[in-house]
């Protein structure tokens, strides 16, 4: 639960404290913004008030996650050092008055930001309350990973030389000889805003690589001091789904569990789906955006996963926000459980009236009465109980690679306007979702072992370390168009794309080319013709030809190429295509899959199953004869769950 | 009439003012963008042309209106003081070379502006032919209401001192300890541009509150040298329709005649009509909007409202300029006359053959041949001398409630994309005037007593002390969607919306939510069903549930309440719904209304009846038998008007 | 063929360079972005690398084209005189990174752009193997004409001074009196960026003028100096096609041959043409648009035309980026012949594997093997050794009027968002390609003897002198709308538009309109109905009518008058009105054209004749019964080419 005593009357504490127990919670994460209540001024320390506010939560019950209160600097700091605000990519300084006004480049604020988690760490880190600890709060929000200051030119600079040793190497990896771009030292590199056109493309990828190494340090360096002086408790982030301004694997690296916060209603409005779809799923949201983001967020925790903020009603931050179906705010949970998270906090325990959130709903409306989402988490507390315990959720045979360089590549050099690899994967893991099979998600570093199939809806830059072990491994693999077409170096390969790729397979690229959305093309696929659009390759092969392009340009191209490890998708797909190459793919990795769930969604956890029901009509659910019910039953009604084992 | 001498050779003057004369004007404005020429360098006065000037139209007959001079400010002035330039939201500084280039928080501009301003009232103060004064030109034309710069910030704070008495009860109004954002002193607090995400309501809604000041302030240092020096002269200010940078009431009661600027033909385009009623309306414009903003300011003006500018052709400034149809110069007129308007002038007297606006029409084309607008004024003129003098509009029995506080609360907190306050003010005017029913526009200082119906559509701040007067008045109310949502520090009220006004209406508001464009509700109403969108409420109630949301979210929740008092709709709603809405709420109160008049408008001013046809085809005035025409008869062809009493 | 030896290994050039003489190619261009190469600190030259490039070209048999690399100034040069850099209109650096980063103002950066262009010219200016120059590249790319740096302010100024000589001319041409923009000095002028409003459209217009004039001193400095020291090589400067942002008329007089650059693919997407033309066009491209671009270069060119780069396949700049069809390379080689041009070079030889452009296709792919590209231009010079030598394209009977000064008449006033004068041309341009008639085009100061035929679609600022010279000519004229509607001081013609041309037909313009997409007006031309839209004017005459306006607005008013001499359209036309206007015409004129062509083109070059098939099915050709074909014969494929002579 997420909880601001700083916000409320300290009369109201223990009264909701006795709540949240009673509701059934045990976790509550508190801290994350009170700087300027702990901190009001320089030096002058105010703990009473947190003191008490941790004892009134303990005492009633809950195990404290502790945030530390950087994501928002008091103001006197600003006034004192107003070089820690961050710089836009016009120029303009991002000045005081919301929240994450700090460049992570500014090493005062790192002093800073050390400082107060110190001082935290030290006074709470053997709290008996205290049970876990969250660092900052979603790094990214409101676009603050690139700061284009003048301490984040100088550290731009340090990092390059470190990558590159000598500025021969860097002229060389950035192609200055191109338009007379040549630099003579480090000192003279600027960062990649404000040009007359758009920098070369590894300045760009360089400037976002930086930039991620420096939440990464940052991040690091609190946890540093917290598990100093806070041992055996778990720290934890909570990132935003969807963001791809910096590495989550490597700062989930230093971290104990990933959690990550959950607005599938935002979410929906943004994202790759067309606007009938979102009309069909307005209140219910993308079905596979939360789970991709579970599955996803326990890659980057290494198997540990929570969800740190669950929307529990409308929120305030979108273009429009509609209120999620009565029914969703457990449904989530259950989602959440099922896909291997261990805690599902909300986001908030009462609706603020004041500030900058207060059309965001709680748990509790404004005036303390229970909203419809109270009363949905007791429902879920309530089932929680007929489960057995201990039901992990084991690996999958199926296995998605995300790669944060990769998408980075696709972001400074797009080609074509429309394309969006996360749409790409988004859809690639929802074709996989409505047949039934449960996915993991890989980066290049991680452990490939038993995985029967592998795909890789927009692997840019592969690095051949994995190609490697792809090659040595028992995984069938399929990649999407634009696999490999980049090096390190964002670079096209020698020997043209997809590079190393074509050690799994025997294709060239010699021609891509990017298609307005007026425009489709047609693949012939066993004798379907399907519609594609917006990306089409052209491949050379000596493999299989399974799908291949029919019309006016280059009439019978091949559109899908395989080898007996590998198969090359050479144009951007989705619906029917996406289908049939997916599911086709399944078979010949000798998976089993269900026909298409449609609105349903089914995973399973331990031996525990689950089906979700995110349409408008009844369903049944794939059970098996044997199928023992805990929650729900054969028939799930719109918005509703099921939980049985076989 | 607009006329502007010092853009004409001096030979040209006695001519036009005798064109003027003989097509039967009364009033000429003048002098408004003549600072350069009066005073063409600092202290150098050369009076000796406006002096002519208002000579040769006096002596013509016209009785003249003096603009000060302050819309546009020398270069020298410029020169000497670069401080006087508004700065915009992004810190760039607005540049000499246009018009309205100074920031109203520059101490030094109110200097001289006060020095302009006494210069040409103590000159011109007692002279004959002056018989009125405007202040300025268009508050808020180009944007120039905010200005961010360093004088603004200082200027603010002070305000804010002025407001909140200690820092404390600012950081409680604003909600600081929501995110860090505490302040230790008024010097701290910074304008709420350049942020990193949106400032706390209240900072926003203040900053316009404050700006709103400035030109209140402003404006009333003009108004008080003009008195000083003119007594018996009114003073009015050219306000902007569907302009709500600034309170317009707060000036109004400075001056002693509210005017506007009439311009249909941008504000259709612009504005909230679908794009085949734009299509429908294209030369005519939307038939409502110039009507609503009579009725404004005619409440703005405290009774006495003057068009000072009324388009005569096309225009210059709208993303595309169509030309009216012929006839609709002659209708607007006879339009601002039945909605109580005493003096039309028409922007401009011949079209400018130079500089900004050369593709704006005039009476006259550039080389002086009388255009259509011309002859159309003659024609109300001719037309004029068949009424009886004397006829004053009277006070209607529907009253509309417009709060220029609750528009700023929805534009710093819209939570929907496509929520306009503007809109729905409008849209509900609108289904009055076709089921015939005249309306006067009341602010919450207004004075209510008299009304049967009032219609508070978007009435977010709700005043207690309205409210009182509201529980003791005869009328009956309905309030639209969002009504007492906020407090006036910009809260959800305690105990939930509406807040105070549930003194009115036991109801309570647990959940709104703003929806996308592509999706609608469906709303049951006396067994019919209503299709309405964009925003809807969960609302509880011991009230009668007049209509109520029918589908699969809430099904059977309220959608409209009523109680003996007050009636309040949970949804946005126009079209048929919004028809059935309004037309019962004329009952429930009393009042007669006439079957839907299509594109047909009528109003009274005293015993005198208008028809109006904005149409395509021809219509029938509803008179009565006894009917006497003194314009038109009882069929009204296309652009043509109708004047009778019964 | 646009060769970079600075991009590859020395060991490639030679292999390189006997690959393209192999292929046929015979011009090679180099070094226009080789700055930081020649020169890679200050003073320090490096001449080995091209002094070899050159030789190893030379002695392979290509004649080189240099080119001067001022448009790519090396990062020592901007770290030693930062003012170099180019200040956009919101007042920021556009830093060093890419290309083209400097101020055409800035008065170091034309010292060292005649440094380095003296030191290459003193160099080459008499090697054998340098048969040719280009100036910098492509002026006015990544819109940087206009620069707003405090060197800019000091020039316009001086610009200013000389051109209207007094502070008192410059005050009446801006129209200054109008919002009291009165200026004392020249040196109080600004540049018009950052204003509240938009400025005088003189000042506006007055700005482009400047920035026009200083690429003209630029472009000539450089001429001056290649010309004193290579003599009796041709200099040229590769325009970018549609680019208006100077005059390329006044560029093209200091210069012996024009070239531009021919890129059809992204000029679809971002052209004129409805969406769904775009997509029947997608892979050939707008079939007038590279068309009319070399009839306008010939014309810049005095007579001579290169195209200095051909597209070979996909490119990376524009929003989407489709491949051409197979064929396509071909054909426009063709097409540029055809239409009188004497070289093509391609861009690039082999597309390069890094840095910004890498998505742009070259004749070669990055590993060197011949991609689509290749094939085609060895296949063009196959088929031009059948030709005879020696056909020179002849003048046309008829021209069109393409005058830069009107262009930015309607950019600064455009008066309706939608009005694009580049589209109008370019409808007009395709209107008679369609109907088989070829084209010249000429600006007020050209030749117009000879001509049967004017076509002015949007000559807004007639001249006095070419008005005079139109009366004494044989020629017919047809004037679109807005012709002879502003002054040189961008005034309304005294005695209303179409100022001078009332000479030469007896109209005047009383009212124009702009009119939004979601209508059009419906024209009667010989008893058949035609819509147009966007533009309307009124037009009062003692002319001939020949078609008029039909509906509810001014029914009946003038669409099309005509006198013996000139016709003039009172409306923006193009689809069937335009055809049945220019058909008329065409006839009127006395001369003879085809049936409408559809997807068809043809042209002639001397005694050649050249049919172009931008359709997808199979056309014939209109050649007589005696025709004899060179290349491809009576039926044409898609993409396909016919040369015969008759």
């Amino acid at each position: 639960m997420c909880y601001y005593p700083e916000q409320w009357p300290r009369g109201k504490w223990a009264e909701d404290a006795r709540r949240m127990v009673e509701l059934g919670l045990s976790w509550v994460r508190i801290g994350e913004f009170a700087w300027a209540k702990i901190e009001p001024r320089s030096g002058e320390f105010h703990w009473e008030w947190l003191d008490e506010a941790i004892d009134v939560l303990g005492k009633a019950g809950l195990k404290v996650i502790l945030g530390t209160p950087t994501a928002a600097p008091p103001k006197w700091l600003v006034n004192r050092y107003p070089e820690i605000l961050p710089v836009d990519a016009t120029g303009a300084v991002r000045k005081f008055g919301a929240r994450r006004h700090y460049c992570f480049s500014s090493r005062r604020y790192r002093s800073e930001a050390a400082r107060i988690t110190e001082a935290m760490a030290r006074r709470y880190g053997e709290h008996i309350y205290v049970h876990a600890w969250q660092t900052d709060n979603e790094y990214g929000d409101h676009d603050t990973i690139y700061s284009y200051s003048a301490e984040a030119v100088g550290a731009f600079r340090l990092w390059l030389a470190e990558r590159y040793g000598s500025i021969d190497e860097l002229n060389r990896a950035w192609g200055t000889s191109f338009w007379s771009m040549r630099y003579d030292s480090f000192e003279e590199i600027d960062l990649p805003n404000n040009l007359v056109e758009e920098p070369s493309p590894t300045h760009g990828v360089d400037f976002i690589r930086f930039s991620s190494d420096q939440v990464k340090s940052f991040n690091k360096a609190q946890v540093d001091i917290i598990r100093a002086h806070s041992p055996g408790r778990p720290v934890t982030h909570n990132f935003m789904s969807q963001n791809t301004d910096f590495d989550h694997y490597r700062v989930g690296e230093d971290i104990d569990i990933a959690s990550w916060d959950v607005y599938p209603m935002g979410g929906l409005l943004n994202g790759r789906l067309a606007a009938k779809d979102k009309e069909h799923y307005l209140r219910v949201g993308d079905p596979d955006q939360p789970a991709f983001n579970h599955d996803l967020y326990r890659a980057v925790g290494r198997g540990r996963v929570w969800v740190m903020e669950q929307q529990p009603g409308p929120v305030n931050w979108a273009a429009h926000n509609q209120s999620p179906a009565d029914g969703m705010v457990r449904l989530w949970t259950w989602l959440a459980y099922a896909h291997g998270v261990d805690m599902v906090s909300y986001f908030r325990w009462r609706q603020a009236p004041f500030a900058q959130e207060q059309f965001h709903a709680g748990l509790l409306l404004p005036n303390s009465e229970a909203d419809q989402g109270y009363l949905e988490v007791a429902e879920v507390v309530a089932e929680m109980k007929r489960l057995p315990e201990g039901e992990v959720r084991g690996k999958a045979q199926v296995a998605i690679v995300l790669d944060y360089e990769s998408r980075w590549a696709t972001r400074v050099l797009p080609q074509g306007r429309s394309y969006s690899a996360s749409a790409v994967a988004l859809d690639w893991y929802s074709t996989v979702a409505r047949l039934g099979v449960d996915v993991d998600f890989i980066g290049q570093h991680s452990d490939i072992a038993g995985y029967k199939l592998i795909l890789a809806p927009d692997l840019v830059i592969a690095e051949e370390a994995f190609v490697e072990r792809l090659t040595r491994a028992d995984a069938k693999v399929v990649f999407g168009a634009r696999s490999g077409s980049k090096t390190r170096d964002m670079h096209i390969p020698e020997g043209l794309p997809p590079g190393p790729l074509a050690k799994l397979i025997d294709i060239s690229v010699s021609r891509v080319e990017s298609l307005p959305e007026f425009h489709s093309e047609t693949v012939l696929y066993g004798n379907e013709a399907y519609e594609a659009g917006g990306w089409r390759e052209t491949v050379r092969t000596s493999e299989t030809v399974i799908a291949s392009f029919d019309g006016e340009y280059r009439n019978g191209a091949p559109a899908l190429v395989g080898s007996d490890k590998a198969r090359y998708l050479a144009v951007a797909a989705n619906g029917a295509l996406l289908d049939k190459v997916i599911g086709d793919a399944l078979g010949w990795a000798g998976l089993e899959s269900l026909p298409d769930l449609g609105d349903l969604r089914v995973t399973r956890r331990g031996n525990l199953r689950f089906a979700f029901n995110f349409g408008r009509i009844p369903a049944e659910v794939p059970a098996g004869a044997s199928a023992e019910f805990y929650v729900g039953g054969r028939t799930l009604k719109p918005v509703d769950v099921a939980i049985w084992r076989e």
